[in-house]
């Protein structure tokens, strides 16, 4: 939303591409290129390849990571008149980038946050070639391929192969090259920052402005409209470096709510340098918003560790809002291409409507990748979804070299002060599972300290952590059934974490999204190697991951047909996830938070513990999970998933409350549903009012199954009088009568 | 070791003291004054009051918290010659003082690590009258009397009143105030510098010197001395800001070592600025040392949170050395005296020198006080004993406030760039026990995050962590028996941390101490009121401490003399901690630090956990530590402490090693010694040779105390053959024979 209104004029370049085994030398082969995009893309549809994205495609690009790419364009620069100047701007690069004009290296990029801004001016000449020289994707020497390679890199290590994500390293031009004549100043920077009273009463606003080429006494003007419309404005002029420096006090701010909690209100805040006439030579507009979040200790929180020798207490985890204590209900959001040239606007609005739409409040960016453009946050300020948002850190040693540490600290300040004006912000993290066995990172690696030092020095009011999980937290498990045999529903009733920040259970793609990508003759049955396994089908993290083809046919018996392979798993994941959601919300206030892993794909997955298929597509288990999340609604604390008619049954029925006002009381009911047979009456609870926020526990229903309960499966429903939309209804399994039917043989001696 | 050996004369400066209700007040009253001082020592002096320290006078200083202090000197200053210029130098105050020339306020001070170098040429004149307004001492508002009104300030929370500190809050002027005269340029920093390569082979040392009134092209020439006598030397020059940068490189560095692990080498920095003739104008020499340290985790760190959901791993708290672990015994440091201007470097290396007579290689200076000067890390640097250095925060919740960020950043600062020239450095940590109840602060408090941030700027080499406990490491207890009746025997063996970084033991002072403070008609038998009371005898912490009247009474049934008090509460002072320092070098690898609370005192206390008696007096227990912190020791896990004769008695025999060099193997022997009694040989073992740094696990021996046992105690001794240097010794209560040799009822029913 920034623009130089003052005169300017793009000129246009023309992208060829073609690689090198070496800096030294010369492309042999010239391609046309595309501008953002990526080296692969240019390439593969220079040859005519299939979509990377099918069968096992990918494999084809292996080479293309070690070699260099030079994208080439002529110059066409008219003559500049006197007070115009020339710029040539880069907005990142994959990962290393020089800059050559002719055979002169003037500037180099790195990394998709580096945002250049150089003036060429008098340095590049009409027919002058423009060279920009990518570098081989990084890789620490001696490390066998995989996410090791990108210890020393601020490049995101998941291109380098994970579970849900082929080994494919994107390179090349993600943003835009643009050349600029332009005449008049020029922003360097622009930068809107607050402090609020701590009554929240009152917000002091602080626009700082840079340009170059603007005179000493240029007035600026700043004007900050609230929602209804009413506007502040305050006038400064340029010193003689560039820079204004404007304040403005607001009172009584409309503030920002996530968007389950209140209003996200956002105030637009435009900034013009006006030239002679007062007419604005620069101009800036932006929606700003004002909110205090914190993270706080649960209410429980100071009363553990009383025993001598006594440790410190856990960190704090709890998100408050505006002061109010917001139980964090989301996902970790991943990107959503391969490729970042191919994540557009509309796709990343598109997929925080859904986060909203699947009742979430939060997204955790996960730090093994890029993290999302501007339009992601933008999106999330507007629909009042809160981010979470990490630095390019995930399960490696990043050391405490030199040069990683300058690479990181310059990726770390461009990533702040592009994010740090969204209201969205909730949360800095310094990357994922960095405290743990396979990270080897503690908290003495100085690239923590590093980011915590620049969070501080650039946005001081919003928390850092540096790694999830911290104590407390619990990430994992990613099954359905535990190693140690217990089922999902049991090992997350033992389980009493802080917050729960990434728990997957998996899932396979839908039939016609499988046959999209598998060749016909590999779809069925599915075989642990080729298409589904190279789209983590098999293999993918521990065994029988992600499709769970040994798991599902324990539970199910021999699987004839994918349609069925895919009900089934579906059905699993569905249920598996409604009881991790609701379980964490049970332990409520000590558990602050519930994000599964993960909300997204980039590419297709046979099968993967996402809520959507790439690019888009709800999974069933998606609607499962809105439903658990949300504000206010009946819960039944399950015991697990296979039954047999007649069995004793248990289940916890509780009213869980995370809305901002207080909920009437309601009398529940707790149905037996069977296809085909009347629904049977297992309990009933008159629950009291709520105060805003609270859960309540109703009773631990005892009852027997019926005798008769035909189908494979029946339903438990928690059916609330009068509020249809609080009500709930689980799936379970009807493993049949044979267990308890047949006596043992034991029984029938003592008979 | 800094000086100007260009002209410079000092002025005389004669100071009178006086205080006023307000600042705007002049007092009535004037005393004449020490610099370096404290008004209470001026007044009291002035008024012949008896020491501070005696009985319950300390209780006659409240009211001079509160007043506004105005030290008052008339400025003798000669005409000065061209070239020559005047400065007013301030090392510190206690706690903020403002400058005033005649009436008006040129500068402020804030604080015992804020040295003040001010030019005053030309607006300080003969005649003038010198004030500095010393401010009342700080407190939060609203707070109640005690460690919580420090919540606000760098100024030490101990001085408002804490279990072995009187309230007691020392204000004036600290450190040397000077009047000089001074021709030539002057120093404003000269810091050196150096990193290690990872091999520890080569060191880049750096020196920066920035001058004042140097003219550019000035020679700055360095010298670095080898312990042997090889030296290296650079010249460079002044630049235009009088600035130079030298660099000079060590091959084969003779290492920095903890007095216990190798020699404490160092290498002596001379910095001298040549005038014309080449000879030095300015000088400074300093005594720098190489080393490495790190906190790293212990082997089986990185194997614990297996299960799902999956934490993260506990953070490392190993000190490595060049390389090597270092288990760190020691203490916790307190400041010696209650007035710094009180704090002698005689006294400073005294303390420092009794620490490596118990076998210390590591002191804890604890954050709730002030850090000590300069020739406490100078003994340390030569003793070889490291320092973990705090900032001054403990036990409150120190706030997010602007005003309070922008003191303790300074202080920061300051105290970074003055400690961490001394190669005795081996930790910086936020303060004490910040992340418990009582303190209510979080890793997000940006106290701390700023502390991590100045640390990391300045001295990134040297470990951070936010404060003590952290997660893995214990606090306490502080009791020989435990609120659950444990005693220290077998809770020490139910706790398994990472460190034990305070932990005390109580113990009474010698009857000679008590009798110099405490009035003859309350000596005996002891009050829970009075002098026994304000020196901590009484109600210090929970209930019973530090006397311990009522457990030794417990234990000892009546004790009618102050002998036999003192006698008691001193044996098990020793015993209690032989157990927990023994028991933590058992616990190697896994635990890494055994540090007791505390090492010395600063003023007489009826009772403390101290090793040490004010002013560094030896307590008992100093040899009984020192005993358990042999490098080579044999050791016994006992079970507790009293103990009938006949009784089954148990103990684990262990080899402890701490020793850089291989152990070779050893006999050793349990034996019982009754007082009057032939030894009886309880167990033996043949322990074979052991690497450097292993301890080694003997046998558990099982055998039966004798039945005849006389005397109030006995000995278990572990002796060692050919080294009995290793061996050890335990004093245990011989409670007598009542209880076994009465059967019970209930057996001679059955008999």
């Amino acid at each position: 939303m920034s623009a130089n209104i003052n005169f300017s004029k793009l000129l246009p370049l023309d992208w060829q591409l073609g690689h090198a085994p070496t800096e030294h030398e010369a492309p042999t082969r010239w391609v046309p290129a595309k501008v953002p995009g990526a080296v692969q893309l240019d390439w593969a549809h220079a040859e005519g390849w299939p979509p990377y994205w099918k069968g096992e495609e990918s494999n084809r690009y292996g080479w293309m990571e070690d070699v260099f790419w030079n994208y080439s364009a002529r110059a066409d620069v008219p003559p500049l008149s006197p007070g115009e100047r020339l710029f040539l701007r880069i907005e990142g690069a994959d990962h290393h980038a020089e800059i050559l004009l002719g055979d002169m290296v003037v500037a180099t990029v790195t990394g998709r946050e580096h945002v250049l801004d150089l003036d060429v001016t008098g340095r590049l000449h009409d027919g002058d070639m423009l060279t920009l020289r990518v570098h081989p994707a990084p890789k620490m020497p001696g490390a066998e391929p995989g996410r090791r390679e990108a210890t020393y890199t601020t490049k995101a290590a998941v291109s380098y192969g994970w579970d849900w994500h082929p080994r494919l390293i994107p390179l090349g031009l993600p943003g835009a090259v643009t050349l600029e004549v332009v005449r008049g100043p020029r922003w360097l920077s622009c930068d809107t920052t607050y402090t609020l009273s701590p009554d929240l009463r009152r917000a002091e606003a602080r626009t700082v402005v840079h340009v170059s080429g603007g005179a000493a006494g240029t007035r600026v003007a700043w004007t900050l409209t609230a929602p209804g419309g009413t506007a502040l404005a305050t006038e400064g002029v340029l010193d003689d470096v560039g820079a204004a420096d404007l304040r403005l006090s607001v009172d009584d701010p409309l503030l920002w709510w996530p968007h389950d909690q209140g209003v996200p209100h956002r105030y637009l805040s435009e900034v013009g340098l006006l030239d002679g006439s007062g007419k604005p030579a620069l101009f800036q507009a932006r929606r700003i918003g004002f909110r205090r979040v914190e993270l706080v200790m649960h209410p429980a929180g100071w009363e553990t560790r009383e025993s001598f020798p006594k440790s410190r207490n856990e960190p704090p985890i709890t998100l408050r809002v505006n002061g109010r204590p917001v139980f964090g209900k989301g996902s970790n959001w991943i990107p959503p291409e391969i490729f970042p040239c191919n994540e557009t606007p509309t796709r990343l609005v598109g997929l925080v409507r859904l986060a909203k739409e699947a009742n979430f409040n939060l997204l955790r960016c996960w730090g093994g990748a890029a993290m999302p453009r501007d339009a992601f946050f933008d999106a999330c300020d507007e629909l009042g979804i809160m981010a979470w948002v990490e630095f390019p850190l995930g399960c490696n040693p990043y050391p405490d070299d030199p040069g990683y540490l300058a690479e990181l600290d310059t990726h770390a300040r461009d990533l702040v002060r592009r994010v740090r004006p969204h209201p969205c912000l909730a949360l800095w993290c310094g990357g994922n599972e960095l405290f743990n066995r396979w990270s080897l990172m503690t908290d003495q690696a100085l690239p923590l300290r590093l980011l915590n030092s620049v969070c501080l020095e650039l946005d001081p009011w919003t928390p850092f952590i540096p790694t999830s999980p911290l104590e407390g937290i619990g990430h994992g498990n990613y099954l359905f059934r535990y190693d140690d045999g217990r089922e999902v529903y049991e090992a997350m009733r033992q389980a009493s974490n802080t917050a729960y920040t990434e728990f997957g259970m998996p899932g396979p793609s839908a039939v016609e999204t499988l046959r999209s990508f598998i060749p016909a003759d590999e779809l069925f049955p599915p075989s642990p190697r080729g298409s589904w396994k190279h789209h983590h089908g098999f293999g993918a993290w521990v065994a029988d991951t992600w499709l769970c083809w040994d798991l599902l046919q324990d539970y199910f018996g021999a699987i004839g047909d994918l349609e069925t392979l895919v009900r089934l798993g579906q059905w699993m994941q569905s249920e598996g996830y409604k009881a991790i959601y609701e379980e964490a919300r049970r332990q409520k206030p000590v558990c602050s938070m519930a994000l599964n892993w993960c909300f997204n794909e980039c590419w297709p997955c046979a099968a993967n513990n996402s809520l959507l298929e790439w690019p888009a597509r709800k999974k069933p288990a998606f609607d499962a999970v809105a439903a658990s999340c949300r504000l206010v609604l009946a819960s039944l604390g399950l015991r697990k998933f296979s039954w047999t008619p007649g069995e004793a049954f248990e289940c916890d029925l509780w009213l869980l409350n995370d809305a901002p006002e207080e909920r009437p009381a309601v009398a529940v009911e707790v149905w037996i549903h069977a296809e085909g047979a009347d629904p049977v009456l297992a309990g009933s609870w008159n629950a009291p009012a709520a105060q805003a926020g609270e859960n309540m526990a109703g009773p631990t229903l005892r009852f027997r199954l019926p005798r008769s309960l035909p189908g494979g499966s029946f339903r438990v429903n928690a059916t609330v009088s009068g509020r249809p939309d609080w009500s709930s209804s689980y799936r379970l399994h009807n493993r049949g009568a044979a267990a308890e039917t047949t006596p043992t043989p034991s029984l029938q001696l003592n008979a």
